[in-house]
């Protein structure tokens, strides 16, 4: 039986890299001359060149990861907010990520109850029958984020699908964000922050789905803006395999991003979607519109080194 | 400017009746010949198939009540599930429902942060300019659900779209389900639980949108379910408009579902999902599969008689 933890450690070490390239794909970050391109195409449908030419940044950036990264993150938001050509375009990357061994997870951060969070679990990471007269495979994403304020009611029916298809999740625990605090880090009774008793859930949640490297598939988000409290949620999730975003753009470094790993060094995998996707722009001096694919690949094999950098000496601990 | 609390407020005094249809449509909803029928239009496109069956039976239950009910909820992980024809068909559903003359919720409990949030904001209640050479309103709903476990960076990019566009939220505060309380009832060293922690930021964050009418687009989700904490959280959020889950199949009736509602009997409106739509199944001994139309509007004149009588004579204050 495939245990996704398994899959994303052993992806990892093959490649000596704990990274993820988010495709949170916007317009802006997409070179003039492929929107350009994909307006030609479809002069009257706004909609389909929007999708077209976000299609064709995606798959390049695919194309000059994919030996080098284990993992895309796909940001539901931007591709909702295009309409449904981009969402089938989204479909479309996730399919294409992994015909090129890339594991994908959907940032979607989706939360319901009962038959409604099993639509989603079935919808995002599922694999089964639910059309009228069909066997097709809908997203089949390899990984989603969860929002568990509504309790183990919300997340129990992604977790039925993980089991069965073999899929992770990670828990929102401890956000990047500022406010992250406004309720995250409210003092409890119990002498915990919300946050804590979150992550003690999220670890007794995911002890049937620990895989034979020592992680569950039932992972946590951990942003890397907070190194202090990722030591510590270590601590309460011995287990839990955490997807880190808050690295680059949002002002972590490598130090801060690794500080939720094991002491071995293991059990993390760190995001980053502006500064590789829009690296064509920042890289200027050396790259052209053209090679927005290289200088993503350039940005990726940086973010590599210093990771491993910050791995073989742990600033937090 | 448009406020979403007064509309929806004087649609509701209008009709005197303070219920929303949801539109969770599973295909197990929907009676037989409308699938065979779908079928024979799309024999080799289950997708386009299903999707079509969805908006056949959508577009019934939204003709038999717009005349007696003044809001849809379209609960987004069904059409998520079913594919992106059946996401096209959401968004046609929204549309054909305002054209009748109701307001449409968006059940979609989306949270995130910064731009991300901004994103699912303009996806689900805005309309904007993001196409390539385009200003075509994309989703356009009239307000939709949001979790703020983010904090109020997941949330302020909704309440500026609310301003500009005279939308509104409902944002997650105790939700219906078994497990709510997993989370939401901690107790938190400043002696409130955590839901009321949250209600208390819900009232302040929606200060700025109360209209007319005395009730804020920066609204709340209660469930009917909790009758007690309900008559609490209108204490701690006066002039928040409720959205009530719960109702019917989770098993709570009206007296229930009214007790968040103020002394006025005003500023709440329930929702009716599975019970509205499967009508033409509970009563089959009237209606037969052909007039799940009318069941539904059957069903839908009885729960406003029920809420209405609930109103007249509180039992929860």
């Amino acid at each position: 039986m495939r245990n996704f933890a398994d899959s994303l450690v052993r992806r990892i070490d093959e490649l000596e890299n704990p990274t993820v390239v988010g495709l949170d794909t916007k317009l802006d970050y997409i070179p003039q001359h492929i929107k350009d391109y994909a307006e030609t195409l479809f002069p009257e449908e706004p909609t389909k060149a929007t999708a077209k030419a976000i299609w064709l940044f995606n798959k390049e950036i695919i194309d000059q990861t994919c030996d080098i990264v284990p993992a895309v993150k796909l940001q539901y938001a931007y591709y909702e907010m295009y309409g449904y050509d981009a969402i089938k375009t989204m479909l479309l990357t996730a399919r294409y990520a992994q015909k090129k061994g890339m594991l994908v997870i959907g940032d979607c951060k989706r939360n319901d109850i009962g038959s409604t969070a099993t639509a989603y679990a079935e919808a995002i990471i599922g694999k089964t029958d639910i059309l009228l007269n069909d066997t097709m495979e809908m997203s089949g994403l390899d990984a989603c984020t969860v929002n568990c304020y509504l309790g183990i009611d919300g997340v129990k029916p992604f977790i039925d699908v993980c089991k069965r298809d073999g899929k992770g999740i990670f828990c929102l625990v401890k956000t990047s964000n500022p406010s992250s605090g406004d309720f995250q880090d409210l003092e409890l009774t119990s002498g915990e922050k919300l946050y804590e008793a979150v992550a003690a859930k999220v670890s007794e949640w995911g002890e049937d789905l620990i895989g034979e490297e020592g992680f569950s598939s039932v992972g946590a988000v951990i942003g890397a803006t907070y190194p202090e409290q990722a030591v510590g949620l270590r601590k309460i999730m011995p287990n839990a395999f955490m997807l880190i975003p808050g690295y680059g753009a949002q002002g972590a470094g490598a130090d801060e991003a690794v500080a939720s790993f094991t002491a071995y060094g293991k059990g993390g995998i760190v995001n980053a979607s502006r500064s590789i996707m829009t690296a064509w722009q920042a890289r200027s001096d050396y790259f052209g519109p053209e090679d927005f694919g290289k200088a993503a690949r350039f940005e990726a094999e940086d973010m590599k080194a210093k990771l491993n950098a910050a791995l073989h000496n742990r600033k937090y601990v």
